[in-house]
């Protein structure tokens, strides 16, 4: 029997560095798999359905709302973003760890669904070199980042949500901490794969 | 403030390799710090008081059972062994990770006094290498080996009870385990020393 994979949420405030994490880590660890979302948006030049995203129409995703079939989703102006249960579970059966890249409502949500997954929230190392990076990158205005550095100080202010912290100082260290989270929850009993059987034959 | 160091309990059934996974684990993390324990047992030729153990007489030891300075004890044919509770929160308090090797059901006794301790069962690859390895030692009977294999089963049946599982097929997994169980765990929110106010002003 295949252990069963491992699906590891990770999340933290924009800004804090998620999709840098998250690729150095796939970058390092090859047998890891990125969890591909579905969304409403059009395709961007260059971007592939089944590898950006599952690019489905308003219906469709609605219909999957009302089926039941996104461990969690939102509509973040007039698209829908979302993560298709049915490509996770199927990675997880097939014994893939699956990475899943999200902000912190997303994540509780997915937490909600399935509890046994690890939700890693990444703290950025400080308020003012959040707030450089997101005035760095131009595309929000000072009211936006005024009101999601506010967001971030009451989501640190409830860590009691999440499974581990992991602070972003530098990407490696960040990365090896996720690592070790990952290697340590294998060791988890609820997660262990300890054949008796076996132990006793052989 | 100093961070609360972590108390990480190695444990396992004789035979299982505790000792040689701790001492591999302190000679490549020399900031861990192996808690002593006491005995009433003289000591053998060559053996350090407050070294290799603190060694006191029995009204002493008995004194330290009833003042409830022990983290767990047991009385071994004619002689007690424990671990004094006052050395590992002084070293904890200080922000060392300590180390305490142990058998089962003292890891237990410690668990119940101190909950946030890493309670990690060391468990042999096969039943029939544990086998090999007890009786290759030559200081047990036929008897008492048979014994302790029936015991593993039960303990291995009762996972529930650790923390963590770690399967000793190689010393250097064993150990690589051990220390990612210890960088994760340092990331649990509970014992994350995440400063808020230095967050906000640097």
């Amino acid at each position: 029997m295949t252990r069963q994979g491992l699906l590891i949420v990770i999340s933290g405030p924009s800004g804090a560095g998620k999709g840098t994490v998250c690729q150095g880590l796939l970058q390092r660890n090859k047998e890891l798999c990125l969890s591909v979302s579905c969304t409403t948006r059009p395709p961007r030049p260059g971007e592939q359905h089944g590898v950006n995203y599952f690019f489905v129409d308003k219906t469709t995703f609605e219909q999957m709302i009302a089926n039941n079939q996104l461990l969690e989703y939102a509509k973040v102006y007039d698209n829908y973003y979302g993560t298709p249960q049915k490509y996770v579970e199927e990675k997880l059966a097939a014994g893939r760890d699956v990475i899943l890249e999200i902000d912190i409502q997303g994540a509780l949500q997915v937490k909600q669904k399935y509890p046994q997954g690890v939700l890693i929230f990444l703290v950025p190392p400080s308020l003012s070199l959040l707030k450089e990076r997101l005035t760095n990158r131009g595309t929000d205005s000072a009211e936006s980042i005024a009101s999601r550095l506010k967001c971030v100080c009451d989501e640190l202010s409830n860590t009691g949500r999440y499974d581990y912290l992991v602070i972003n100082d530098t990407v490696e260290n960040a990365i090896d901490q996720v690592e070790a989270i990952i290697k340590a929850e294998k060791c988890r009993p609820s997660r262990f794969d300890f054949d008796m059987k076996k132990f006793l034959e052989c």
